[in-house]
């Protein structure tokens, strides 16, 4: 099954049609003429149609009647409702020497297609690349490319897994992505792909019509759960490990971050998480490079990082917000929502010293104890930051840190997230101490939807005590707005800035190199406001928590 | 909070009453006279009253309005719907000495209380303990007895967890239940408890009103499911942690066997069940004796036997169904829903060559692939049996093997079970080779629930050829007609199913003595359907799986 192929795919002079269709009865491919596909077993349908090649646009036809796109879509130039079109694969790659970059030297810069250049394609993130490399950074981490509706979205609402966003790409979406992974591999910066296997965009998918992509025993925030442990839940598992295998074989990914996997629900013995994690690092020792599986969890469950053979899922690291949390609530005074846990130099503290907050205590957000203790030897795999897509755009206005503190409060979030023994990773702009809003923005093309978005939006932040306001996240002026201002770069704060973000990502890669933070000796303590960590007489670090913020390390 | 009992405990002159009721503005304790209970942390409130003592009756108000049972009511003397009644906890114990019995000597008796004997009474058990010791019973494994409405039921309608079943007393059923587990010790029996912690009944579940002891991100077959990772769910696993204790701690079993844990959903770091048998092996400590925590599980997923350090639930054993569905659908040809995945003398054999069929492999009847392998030195951590309640009884008319099949075949279903290296289980009446039905049956004193379990149970069989007339499961008759023939047991066939059950049992326990299904290097193998197994010169067992059916085995 796992070489069985679904989507279209130039074979000779043949072009290879596969779709999964338990339920029907015919399924034909319009080019525009129909062509019967043949069942095959476990409900896949297949035709072999000579003649065609790259470049032709085609949509299937279910039961005679409905015209859908092709849910394994490799390319859809139209959008979400549009035609899918026939990709080929070969690119002239020239990282036949990459070997990707090891776990422990991963520093991650997170950027969002759309916002983070003016033209807001993928060719003109390479623009960015020789900087970045300068910066320090070894891996850059891209929001979800996945196919969503209209030109505007942070990538969350996608719905053709396969097929790279049609407005990232200036002719040729998927060549061009290629060509960046390529580019990135040049530069010696890996290149993770965050992937959203726990639930589709509200627009555009199509994937009920074809099959029980879904199921009703679970519930997510995001509507119906998908179903990966009930009837035919092996062909949906296929469908989400040959994405898997796409972006890793095809495109050249070093990783996959899998968005809030909290929210794929599986009780089955062998989770779909953990299946797909062993097929990744298959691909790894296959490829002989590395490929990294991260999880964004909010479980603070070390299960996620323990080995498949062991009963976990397999992952290499996993997002832990604690540290964040700590930093924004510490440095704003924010109290409320979830900050109202994270309050208290404290708990800071204790972050330094675990890794982690949350290990088991009461927590008076959730209403219920929280997490299990990690392994101190794990400390590198765990993803922390001061700033991310999510802690900037889930607020009301969508601040980046930048605009909500002063400088100095400014790098001691960078010293916080760079120096704590974590995989740091940093949202594009952070480095230039940026302070434009990163906010929340759709382009649904569905009217009623836009709307309901709009309200959604007004009455989940009407609770909290914004001021002003909400941007309307289907104007076009939000997304204009959330672009980085990089002719900040050569101003006096955007060149401070990147000289601490280059200093601390350079310290950080030291002390994970000499492994300080994994070393049951090293003791942590708050004096003074000053938190200060000690391993014997090979490291000492103090960053001062209240004003005047400081930070210094030395190491022998 | 593990040491704040909740309902009503006698303290000297005092009678100690305690409630969780988060959501609530008054409460008060009805003796009748009402007496106001203090709020405290955590949504408790508790009174401290004076003169009142074991045997007086009592409600609770609610905000002023509704008069309810205690939740923790630990005697329900009138049904689910009366008065609570304080019970004291003294008990003249004389098993002082008892340790228990090891895991590995278990022999697994099960029984259904109400049925097991003309005056279906925990008193009545006692009867026939001395004959189940000579037998070569270890463990008797008790149906549940949490109070149900009516006075039939299989028990897993109870809706008040802490409060042994009015009608199985003859005065005093908590009372009657410690002499039970007492004079089981005498015997040298251990004494099993099943409890349902997976849904409550649907008749006098009264939980809902008293907090948010039940959530809607997850669905059981049997309604909403309980919280045990939502928010407040501390307290829910407190009250069902309280549950385990008061059974350990007050009523001396020697294990616990959780119904469907499959249904138990929770996607916390420390799940409940894994605070569930840390619990039970923490008071085993405590206590110097043995305590078994047993897992009900369809999954297959040996992380349910894994330690909780390593991330597992922790149970000692689990239910594996496997061995009963080969042994079931080879013996009778029945193929019909489940039994479709066990047809063929293969899957027995696979059975016996790894603990468990379904490993991962694809899955007719789940329509998806299902399980992972067990450890071959867990194999007798795996409970296995050729008939037992929910077998018996999820049949339309609950017809026991020992109707279905001949005795040669009989016989054969009692060889492969207690010689495959499982943890043996027998249903009561299995030694007397006992024809008569174990049919499913209620007494809910609701008219429109006892109209809609009928009709449902119809329904539910309307897809099976069953023959002939679904037995009423509100008929008292239906009840009366599911009590073994004891009278039989000086019968012929009584005689020979006792002596065969007798030698099989004295068999089994040497084999597991000996580890021999444990050994990598067992071989197994069928042989004209002859199921052949070897251990070097040490161990050779073979049983025919077709006509003439015969077992033998010797050992050195």
């Amino acid at each position: 099954m796992d070489t069985k192929r679904i989507g279209a795919h130039v074979s000779g002079n043949n072009v290879e049609f596969r779709v999964w269709a338990p339920q029907a009865e015919k399924v034909e491919v319009l080019l525009p003429e129909a062509h019967l596909l043949s069942p095959e077993e476990k409900g896949y349908f297949s035709a072999r149609i000579p003649g065609i090649k790259a470049g032709q646009l085609y949509k299937f036809r279910l039961n005679g009647k409905e015209e859908l796109p092709d849910p394994a879509s490799r390319f859809q130039p139209e959008g979400v409702h549009g035609p899918s079109q026939v990709v080929d694969e070969p690119f002239s790659w020239s990282d036949q020497s990459w070997k990707g970059v090891p776990l422990e030297e991963l520093v991650i810069y997170e950027l969002h297609v759309g916002t983070f250049t003016a033209e807001g394609t993928f060719l003109a993130v390479k623009n960015h690349l020789a900087r970045l490399k300068d910066l320090g950074i070894t891996a850059i981490e891209i929001m979800p490319v996945s196919q969503f509706p209209g030109k505007r979205n942070w990538g969350y609402d996608g719905v053709s897994p396969f097929a790279p966003q049609n407005s990232y790409g200036q002719k040729n979406a998927p060549e061009e992505l290629k060509s960046l992974v390529n580019e990135c591999h040049k530069h010696g910066i890996a290149v993770i792909l965050d992937v959203v296997y726990n639930h589709m965009g509200p627009e555009g998918n199509y994937l009920p019509k074809w099959g029980p992509y879904f199921q009703d025993k679970y519930k997510t925030p995001w509507g119906e759960a998908l179903n990966f442990d009930g009837e035919h839940s092996d062909e949906v598992r296929h469908y989400f490990l040959q994405n898997v295998r796409q972006w890793i074989e095809e495109y050249h990914f070093d990783g996959l971050r899998l968005d809030a996997i909290h929210a794929i629900l599986d009780t089955s013995a062998r989770p779909f998480l953990a299946e797909a994690t062993d097929l990744a690092h298959d691909l790894a020792e296959k490829l002989d490079r590395h490929v990294w599986m991260i999880a964004e969890s909010d479980g603070n469950d070390p299960r996620v990082l323990q080995s498949t053979r062991e009963g976990g899922l397999g992952f290499d690291a996993q997002w832990a917000d604690d540290l964040h949390h700590c930093i924004h609530s510490n440095l704003t005074k924010e109290n409320e929502g979830y900050y109202s846990d994270y309050v208290g130099e404290e708990k800071i503290l204790d972050v330094f010293k675990h890794g982690t907050y949350f290990r088991g205590q009461y927590s008076d957000f959730r209403k219920r104890r929280h997490g299990r203790p990690y392994s101190l030897k794990d400390r590198h795999r765990l993803v922390v930051c001061a700033q991310n897509h999510d802690q900037i755009g889930n607020r009301a206005r969508g601040e980046r840190l930048g605009s909500l503190v002063d400088e100095e409060k400014l790098k001691a979030a960078a010293a916080l997230n760079l120096l704590s023994g974590g995989m740091p990773l940093i949202f594009m702009g952070e480095e230039i101490g940026e302070s434009n809003p990163f906010a929340y923005f759709v382009d649904h093309t569905d009217k009623e939807l836009r709307t309901a978005v709009r309200e959604g939006r007004k009455k989940e932040f009407a609770a909290f005590t914004w001021k002003g306001e909400i941007p309307d996240p289907g104007a076009e002026e939000t997304f204009n707005k959330s672009k980085p201002q990089w002719s900040e770069l050569n101003s006096e704060r955007g060149k401070k800035f990147t000289a601490l973000y280059k200093s601390l990502i350079n310290t950080s890669k030291e002390l994970r190199r000499r492994k300080v933070w994994n070393h049951p000796d090293l003791e942590v303590k708050i004096v003074n406001s000053v938190l200060q960590a000690q391993l014997k007489n090979q490291f000492k670090l103090s960053i001062s928590l209240q004003s005047p913020y400081t930070a210094e390390v030395s190491y022998e």
